[in-house]
């Protein structure tokens, strides 16, 4: 196993083991030891765990921030460039059904935000922005706030992909999970377009 | 110190470190030693530190329930009532403001809704149905599935209460946290209104 397998089972291992447990939780021996590494290997390939963890958390928004960044590409009108942000947002949950539980831990933990991913958080609220700026200059929405526009759409998607399993159990939906995940994804685009609807 | 005071007090402790560390990270050990209890306080009260913290969160989401539900309570406009229920939601967490975190350990730790906590929840989705239901009979507010709606007001609440503190060191948001705190409560009963607007 050479140096860059090690280092990438380490990300992977380290993924995975945070999201199980948090940071704290996921210790370095944990970590090390799933991924076949000796309990050194971590420091010498990142520095640290809270560097790993960083690293982490840094792949993982980048991904996001730019899937979300194509999605609101300008391609049609503002309405279907919402639409396909919401769709963008769920499609990153699917594809990588740990993300909600690793940004849960990193929330539940109370710590603030680690510097180098707020860059990734901010480039998300920008391609909504500019949705709702170019929409508002051609009429199709109304004037709004994007960060409230950003909100509405992120926290729904992210809580939703949090939490909608259970909640799916407790409630008793009628629908299949998949249907049910495919009924929301439509809503949230909804809310917002209707939000952003200019006044009659 | 008699019986009820150690109840209590394990109770108290057992929230917050349940909160700060989720229910596997809060050991015994810890909630025991925090409430000055013996070891064997919480068997003796509770049966065991699962049944400790199932009646934490039952505590916890009854109260919510009881909020949701008075502020549901029809007396008035259906628009309002939604305005109300959010701003319930919104003084809930003021005045719980360790309930986001204990959603988020029980969430994050991937496990299912202890089963006596389901009925609180359910109480939640049936207060806010109520609304939509008599705002279509009025005809304040237009027909739509109340499970949709009732998943938009709590999601956002939960997800600001929960990041609001973070988010808004993050963004650079210009108004200080209390404000910015009083636009999104705004914010998130106009999302639910417009969304709920008969159609023109």
């Amino acid at each position: 196993m050479n140096e860059i397998d090690t280092r990438t089972r380490l990300m992977l291992e380290g993924r995975r083991l945070f999201a199980e447990k948090g940071f704290r939780g996921a210790s370095v021996r944990d970590i090390t030891r799933a991924a076949s590494a000796n309990l050194g290997a971590i420091t010498y390939h990142f520095g640290s765990k809270r560097a790993l963890y960083v690293e982490v958390l840094e792949r993982l928004f980048s991904d996001l921030a730019a899937c979300v960044e194509a999605a609101a590409a300008p391609a049609g009108p503002a309405p279907d460039r919402i639409e396909a942000v919401v769709e963008a947002l769920f499609a990153f949950f699917r594809r990588n059904p740990d993300a909600p539980r690793l940004m849960l831990h990193q929330f539940a933990a109370g710590e603030p935000v680690p510097e180098p991913v707020i860059p990734f958080l901010r480039r998300n609220l920008a391609a909504i922005r500019a949705v709702v700026l170019d929409g508002r200059d051609t009429g199709e929405l109304r004037p709004a706030d994007p960060l409230l526009v950003a909100f509405t759409i992120i926290s729904q998607s992210i809580w939703f992909n949090l939490v909608g399993r259970p909640l799916h159990a407790v409630l008793g939906v009628a629908d299949d999970p998949e249907s049910f995940a495919a009924r929301i994804q439509v809503h949230v685009a909804e809310v917002a377009n209707r939000f952003l609807a200019p006044e009659a």
